[in-house]
């Protein structure tokens, strides 16, 4: 956690290539162990990439001297606002060959200076890709193509601040660029939170969750970032705007849902007002297994048609169970957890536990205060905590294996519960028939329930297969556009929460609907007349 | 309640230019002792208007004979597609000068016939209408203006029927003209409910809730339709679309969203797929007597900022009481009302007083089961049921008022908390004034909350005085204009779910983001280019 409100979080280096920090990073013995979980990975890891390496051209373009202070051209600052953090541009990255380098980066401090860059980039056709943490996999902060003269990452990370709290409506003012950590310790002296814990927390800004609809801590309910915006200002090459602070309106469409998921293709989004948390002072979580999958998912489907509303309530399959150390007898698990500052939470954890017990599940363990275990079964404290761990440890483990040359990433999507079941099955079937067919290595596909609703859940799908050689990236989208085939099939969206990017556009021009297609097309037309913001990304 | 599923909901006939049915407005004998309540009304209550008396021209088109048998050129069926329900409306209506008279009046039954409408409609410069329930109070269903050669009132009532039930993820398919209690009606055999109470239910479609972002049954939470959509069917004239269905999804901006609210500018919703509810088996209501209605803010905001999540949780201030038959010793009251279908909610309700008690509330009388009261004070549960039945008659009295000349309206808006008190007092103070500088007479604001957030409140004025004879329609925009005036000054929303229509546009021009203004106006010319749909609301 930070010790200052702004500037650098910690002393850390941030890796340009891979996931978080270096020192987080697996060594090469570590690599190889990984490696030995996936039958046909070679002996020895890749070398991690060098910055020096690369080769990295001057750039095509001089910022104007007014500018100048905001601009840097140093190669390893240009390398790390290459790419976002997929596999596919880890793997990339390892096989020296990365995303275009952007010529330039800039890092406003204010929106006055993200308008005069956007004046700037509009009169010269330079393309503008907003950056916020560079956490993105799907490809949504990197540019591909050559319709521009050059390419400008504009890095909001200065932007840190918390502007203004009012405790008596529970809400902030919080510039874009904050990441997750920096913008939690500016918000706990009030004794407030925004409890926004994406598994990217430590690296991904205010900004890029809104400009993403990322979906964070709850289960239930409220569970992208857009249901706490009270108000958003933005910055477009077509002038600035501001909505109005209000809890609710109904005055015409909403203006902040049209720039809520438009990844920096409309406009910037500079600050907003956030809706927050009081700090929980009470939690209880426990754990309870399933022989059975399927009733496990009826046990969950009871539990989000209820009022009980849990903050965490994540089914994990045998595989992911397994992965995570949860269970290691082939059960299913579902981690429950609650959470309120104003009142004790453990009859609405009995009551979920009730529900899963009535479903055929076992255990019902708590770590934190709630109802005792109704049988056997390893502690569910225990399966709680090392899912925790696992959660936050998973994407380094990804690099780790990515060193092994081995195809490992991960997929989400949503759907109603008439078809999640077969959903699943078809996902899990047709995605390790052609991974397997692929790098011919027996392919795991596991799948969680991230988030739940009354009327459907959100799938997120773990892919891991030894690879072949230097033909990562082309197997990784051979599988990406199998899982892709399945989502569309079914009709369950292209993504839940980790954006459309690039990488998704095909699915997303599938499912998006004509009109609206049209009418953002015409949006995008009238607040990016050079189109130069995030070009490639949404609707071209 | 209907008979069947179809169809007339009921053999009462429907007022054509006032509220409701005809056989519950209230006779003259009512009109006179109702304007006794206002000093300066006169001592005769003004005719009810009939269609005879007014001039009702020919149509200005003739339909094509492929659409001729959905279209009515009847003078009556026109007349009652003219306006919406407005005070504005009503003593327009009275003085017998309503709104421009249609020259058409549709009735599509599917889809196919909507597009071939607005066909028919674009190739001719006629102005389309949508039209649901006729019961917009912001002249959202009326024409203004001479820019078109005539006007078409597309009344979508005859698509009225739930077409799919998915009990499995809780949802139905609906036709976009079905009313409230024919919607209701098909989805009680399945057990489930929309669940969508706005005051003028019996009255109004799926479809105008959609467009219009209705507020619903629930106080906190889920307050609005929004919330309760899975997809949408739009009809534009550029072609239809269908968004899939989805419980939650962060493909780029939400194609919905941009539908909900657009009030028929955009495209013509046909049908969406609903969330919906077990009907609610758990009940417990109860009311709180506040001496100060300061304290009784501050009680809400408690409860608000609570997870408690009451269905109803209206404040009420000593006027708004006083008229209600809730209290009658100067008291403002909370009414709290808890529902589940799944497990008790006396606690929950206990917890509420608890928290409304410790405000300085007085009382807590419950009518379905909660806490007893902890001191005197009228039983609760009248004073609960007296305040739903003056809900529901409230638009039946404000035209009896209307018909003793007097300026009777409602406006609401939504606030954060720390404007929220301020902002009460000087619409109190601000627009009573103006309504007796305009009048000679005293006028009488009161207010009340509908719905209430963790971040802020959603106040909701009746305003009544006398009028002045024939001068009606120009005091109140006065009062009007005074209102808005109050409301950009807190930057209060314009309107939190009684729409825009073309009576707030100069409200919501004002409160509207730049940036969005030019989205917005561009997705209009893309998805109406020939500027037909509902001219004059939203946009120009």
């Amino acid at each position: 956690m930070p010790a200052s409100p702004s500037g650098p979080v910690t002393s850390r280096t941030r890796s340009w290539w891979g996931w978080g920090y270096t020192d987080a990073h697996p060594d090469d013995a570590e690599c190889v162990a990984l490696g030995a979980l996936l039958p046909g990975t070679p002996g020895r890891p890749l070398p991690v990439p060098r910055v020096a390496d690369l080769s990295i051209g001057r750039p095509g373009v001089t910022p104007p001297t007014a500018l100048a202070h905001l601009v840097t051209t140093d190669p390893g600052v240009r390398a790390a606002h290459a790419m976002g953090k997929a596999y596919r541009d880890v793997i990339r990255a390892l096989r020296g060959r990365p995303g275009r380098i952007p010529d330039l980066v800039a890092r406003p401090t204010d929106d006055r200076e993200v308008a005069d860059l956007l004046d700037w980039a509009g009169g010269r056709g330079v393309a503008v890709i907003p950056f916020g943490g560079g956490s993105s996999v799907v490809g949504g902060v990197e540019y591909r193509g050559d319709a521009h003269r050059a390419v400008l990452s504009l890095d909001l990370t200065s932007m840190d601040r918390v502007l203004e709290v009012d405790t008596v409506s529970r809400s902030a003012r919080i510039q874009s660029g904050a990441l997750g950590p920096v913008l939690e310790a500016q918000l706990r002296p009030h004794g407030l939170t925004l409890r926004h814990f994406p598994q990217s927390f430590e690296f991904s800004t205010l900004g890029g969750w809104l400009a993403t609809r990322a979906g964070g801590h709850y289960a239930t309910g409220r569970t992208h970032i857009d249901d706490f915006v009270q108000s958003l200002s933005v910055v477009t090459p077509a002038g600035p705007g501001t909505s109005w602070r209000l809890p609710a309106s109904g005055a015409g469409p909403s203006p902040d849902r049209l720039f809520l998921g438009s990844e920096g293709a409309l406009g910037i989004i500079t600050e907003a007002w956030m809706r927050l948390q009081e700090r929980p002072h009470h939690k209880a979580s426990a754990s309870v297994a399933f022989a059975d999958f399927q009733q496990a998912l009826e046990a969950v489907r009871a539990i989000a048609r209820s009022d009980l509303s849990p903050a965490n309530c994540r089914l994990l399959d045998p595989g992911e169970a397994l992965l995570s150390g949860a269970s290691h007898d082939g059960s299913s698990v579902l981690v429950l957890g609650f959470e309120s500052a104003t009142s004790p939470v453990d009859d609405r954890l009995a009551s979920a536990l009730d529900l899963a017990l009535a479903h055929g599940g076992r255990g019902g363990h708590s770590g934190l205060g709630g109802t005792p275990a109704a049988d056997g079964g390893a502690p569910a404290d225990t399966a709680v905590s090392a899912w925790r761990s696992a959660f936050l440890r998973m994407p380094y483990l990804r690099d780790g294996l990515a060193r092994m040359g081995a195809v490992v990433e991960t997929f989400e999507t949503a759907a109603t519960w008439d078809r999640v079941p077969s959903l699943i099955d078809a996902v899990r079937t047709e995605v390790s028939s052609v991974a397997s067919k692929a790098t011919g290595h027996p392919a795991t596909v596991n799948c969680r329930l991230t988030h739940v609703y009354p009327d459907g859940a959100a799938p997120y799908f773990t892919v891991a297969v030894a690879g072949r050689p230097g033909d990562e990236v082309r197997i990784w989208d051979d599988i990406k556009a199998a899982a892709s085939e399945v989502l569309h099939r079914y009709r369950a969206t292209i993504t839940h929460h980790h954006a459309v990017g690039r990488d998704h556009r095909p699915g997303y021009d599938l499912q998006r609907p004509d009109p609206f297609a049209l009418a953002l097309r015409a949006a995008k037309d009238a607040l990016d007349p050079h189109r130069i913001l995030n070009p490639g990304v949404l609707i071209d």
